[in-house]
């Protein structure tokens, strides 16, 4: 560790849903010297809503701007208690934000949402990521990138999602002509934040992300950068002008987009000159604060989850079919950045819990922890249950948002833990495989780290990903993953390591728990993923005939099994 | 109606799971005039079980015995209250008992368990249809039967049970040879209940039913009455002792088993003479009490279903694979009876109540109440769920007891009351499948009479059943058909009708209200048993290859189309 007088550091500001957290860690070790946390004022928990359309989740951008001064100054107060700690030690500031999350800007790049004329119009503010009106542009644009020569959707898995950058833009333009002739271009949240930081936001020359841009934009070197503008154009007109006043190339993270602008500088306390890290999305810069690495996939567990790899650089860029995407350089600069997830996990959890748990698990305490507490007394496959995990659809490796849940080996005696810890198991299935189909395609998985609350609340679900998945599970040490990731890059560009990989090897790493895979409950677990394979294929997968008449058969003889080992 | 002075009556007594019933009717109308109920004294609720093994039930031949002095005393006692009811105009008298439920004997017919030497002997008692001890020997049976050329699997719908009369004897033959050996003969309730009234327990020349006879025990004409010599003698040569003192032909319940025995009618207060009917299946008689007769369905719905038919004699008796049993007079004489069921209705409903139902469904009020009052707001389909009505296995027509519970199409938004309805439309599925299998057997089915407490309180699962089957639902006018059939045939024994239609002309019934299918609920449901189908097949049928992709999409189609006309 460096001596006091020499300490450096770096500031990373997260941009979550419904806050912003801002970070001040110690470069040598990344561990937390200051932070603080700034609850959006906007809408509900920081989201604009509409009471006719349950699909419609926005933002008010001047959050954004707020968000950065009280989140800063507040973490710079509280890393002011520390010794050694002084603002002028601060080497880099990186971003992370939310994505797809684009919002229209005028011609100086200022959000129309701070306009008078649009202060009060949805359309005009930030679409966040989870907003799902533009399901028909999605689908609209899905049909035309299918048709097109370049291959659009090799890159992001098959389908183009509705929670997307062209997807939102399309709606607007179909719902919100108004807006859409107002916007002189778009821009994703992460640029937004990293242009106002710097003080550049004129859309014709701010740096752009390439991990949002990658993942969430059709943009890839492969076709010169976004969508070409025939294509665009076949969509709409407006499209390609979003185009027009987009500068490529795309950057990585280890790229700074500019110094901080001297009057937001003046505005937090920071002295002038610091650089500023090019914005990206927050899972990815969560999964570089984990320690992703080549073999070393991330998974950020949350209501759903973002599964991320690495693959070299050097290798070839792997197309993995079903996954959200693969950018060169979108979460470790050099090397290929592959996005996978799963759409509900903690949702599923939380769903059974608010609507089918009886009095017994609810009436005291918590009832993941009552549940919990029942069904890690099960054996694997003790209950005779099996789930698929989509009650929100499946993202990956289907990538179809139209599929349901399924529960099946239900007696007259099946309980709600037996049912609870079926639906964990199902989302530890759903994991596996993601795992297999980055194997498939060649990229090797050795090893899992979990980030979130459930990774670090729950050793009965990390055990069963572990058993189910066979790789050992371990958790990130950080519990402010992102904002961590967002520093590394704050002191990659402030000179403080010349890779990302070597700031990652110094600043992030795991807790000493690590789940190993128990031999014995791995083996009956290979026999209900087989199982759940069978159920995954036959309702997932188009034109695939299946036979399934063993499946409650077998679940009966696993479960007879497991009851006559106890 | 007769004149106070002419009126005449009739006794049925009715043998259910955990106690009996004596009821005295009318037989001019088969209003009720009095009646009395006798718990059995013995075991739990009447049953005795085994801690060791949760598929043991025996009963008490005692209990027997006691509860009909005791359940006709005391309905005499409530019959002399009314107007013109006197002893000696009671006609005749019937029994109904459950079955498989074989009891083993000695030479003289009277119960080993009554013995000494048996009395604590399990073995010894009387074998109660749910025991589900010779699941083993079932298996046995049904693969020596499926090979013997008589084609005995043809008439109970191609699997022997292990709830059965031959299973259970040759359970006990393996398991207790003390008693096996001990046991003369072996008789099922009905019979035994019919021979202690009458006096003759004589297992050589006891009058059998061809109702219990035909259903559990392979007993055909067209095979010469019970399997043969070598057949039984195959299994067990003690099986085969059971059919040297089995006195052919069995008979069917509108012959008398012989006048009730003088001690008897004392013990009780009846005048001696009085004719006693053969006896029969409980459920089989609820069918007569309910108005059976060709295209019309009785269905019994309890924890499970019984669900009959009957086709006239002079037609070609049909083979209905799937179905439990085709029999020539088991239920109306000189035709052909039909029973199949569903191993669970009820048991399904309660089980979610138990096990899966939120404290605001279970904190006041009746659970079932609650739910359905939220349920019943909903429109077909519009839940987007699915379910197979599996939990306890099926009875018909897959006869396969080892398959399970299934529900799909569950979102993160999925309530209770959904999930309520949905295993209510499943279990109207399961009974729409067992009347397209008579119907493709070439039986009519017109509308269906419905008996039981879910009939008789549920008019949201009745007009579900409606809607699913599309045939008119009506309820039995009587609650207690079991003992209003065995009644009838005491009416008919004691001259007081020719035959049993005309019996059942005047002394049944149904209530005002019938539950006529509405159109457009029916179109919706006929769409969700397509679906129901394919998962029917695909999980119920070996070698059955299935698409099963559209599944999960049509649910959220049919779904999207309901909600949006609400």
């Amino acid at each position: 560790m460096a001596k006091t007088s020499e300490k450096r550091f770096a500031l990373g500001v997260d941009y979550g849903t419904n806050s912003v957290r801002a970070l001040i860690v110690d470069v040598s070790d990344g561990s937390e010297v200051g932070t603080a946390v700034y609850d959006y004022p906007s809408g509900q928990n920081g989201i604009l809503l509409d009471a006719r359309d349950p699909n419609l989740a926005r933002q008010n951008p001047a959050d954004y701007v707020e968000g950065f001064y009280a989140s800063v100054r507040g973490a710079i107060a509280d890393a002011s208690k520390k010794r050694g700690f002084s603002v002028d030690r601060i080497v880099g500031i990186g971003v992370d934000t939310t994505a797809s999350t684009p919002l229209p800007v005028d011609r100086q790049g200022k959000p129309l949402a701070v306009l008078p004329e649009f202060r009060k119009d949805l359309a005009a503010h930030a679409w966040l990521w989870k907003d799902h009106t533009s399901h028909a542009e999605a689908l609209e644009i899905t049909a035309k990138a299918a048709r097109a020569k370049e291959g659009y959707l090799d890159k992001c898995g098959g389908a183009y999602s509705s929670e997307w950058f062209w997807s939102k833009i399309l709606h607007c333009i179909r719902t919100s002509p108004k807006v859409a002739k107002a916007a002189y271009c778009w821009v994703e949240q992460c640029d937004f934040v990293s242009g106002f930081i710097t003080g550049n936001t004129d859309p014709d020359t701010m740096p752009r992300g390439i991990c949002a841009a990658g993942h969430k934009g059709l943009y890839h070197e492969d076709w010169g950068g976004l969508p070409n503008k025939r294509f665009l154009s076949s969509l709409s007109p407006e499209l390609a002008r979003v185009r027009d006043h987009y500068a490529a190339p795309a950057l990585p993270s280890d790229r700074p987009a500019g110094a901080i602008d001297p009057a937001v500088a003046k505005k937090v306390g920071l002295p002038a000159g610091i650089p500023v890290a090019v914005g990206a999305i927050d899972a990815h810069l969560g999964a570089v604060g984990a320690g992703i690495k080549p073999g070393t996939l991330v998974k950020i567990i949350g209501t759903s989850t973002c599964d991320m790899l690495v693959v070299p650089g050097d290798q070839k860029a792997p197309d993995v079919p079903g996954l959200c995407g693969i950018v060169p350089g979108s979460i470790v600069p050099g090397m290929y950045g592959i996005e996978a997830g799963q759409s509900a996990v903690g949702d599923i959890f939380n769903w059974f819990t608010s609507y089918l748990t009886p009095a017994a698990y609810t009436a005291k305490g918590d009832p993941h922890a009552n549940l919990t507490q029942a069904a890690m007394k099960l054996k694997p496959g003790e209950s005779g249950l099996l789930a698929l995990d989509w009650n929100n659809g499946n993202r990956s490796v289907l990538t179809d948002p139209l599929l349901t849940g399924l529960l099946v080996g239900q007696t007259l005696h099946t309980t709600a833990p037996e049912v609870y810890r079926a639906l964990v198991e199902a989302t530890a299935f759903g994991a596996l495989t993601i795992i297999n189909r980055y194997r498939d395609c060649g990229a090797s998985v050795r090893e899992v780290v979990n980030c979130g609350g459930i990774a670090e609340k729950s050793p009965f679900v990390m055990q069963i990903y572990a058993d189910v998945c066979n790789v050992p599970m371990k958790i990130s040490r950080s519990a402010q993953t992102c904002a961590l990731g967002a520093a590394i890059f704050g002191a990659v560009v402030g000179g403080a390591y010349k890779t990302t990989e070597a700031a990652q090897r110094k600043m992030t790493g795991v807790k000493p728990t690590v789940y190993r895979p128990n031999r014995d409950a791995a083996k009956v677990y290979a026999q209900l993923y087989a199982l759940y394979m069978q159920l995954h294929d036959a309702f997932g997968l188009p034109s695939h005939a299946a036979k399934l008449n063993n499946v409650m058969k077998d679940l009966i003889a696993i479960r007879n099994r497991q009851r006559a080992a106890k």
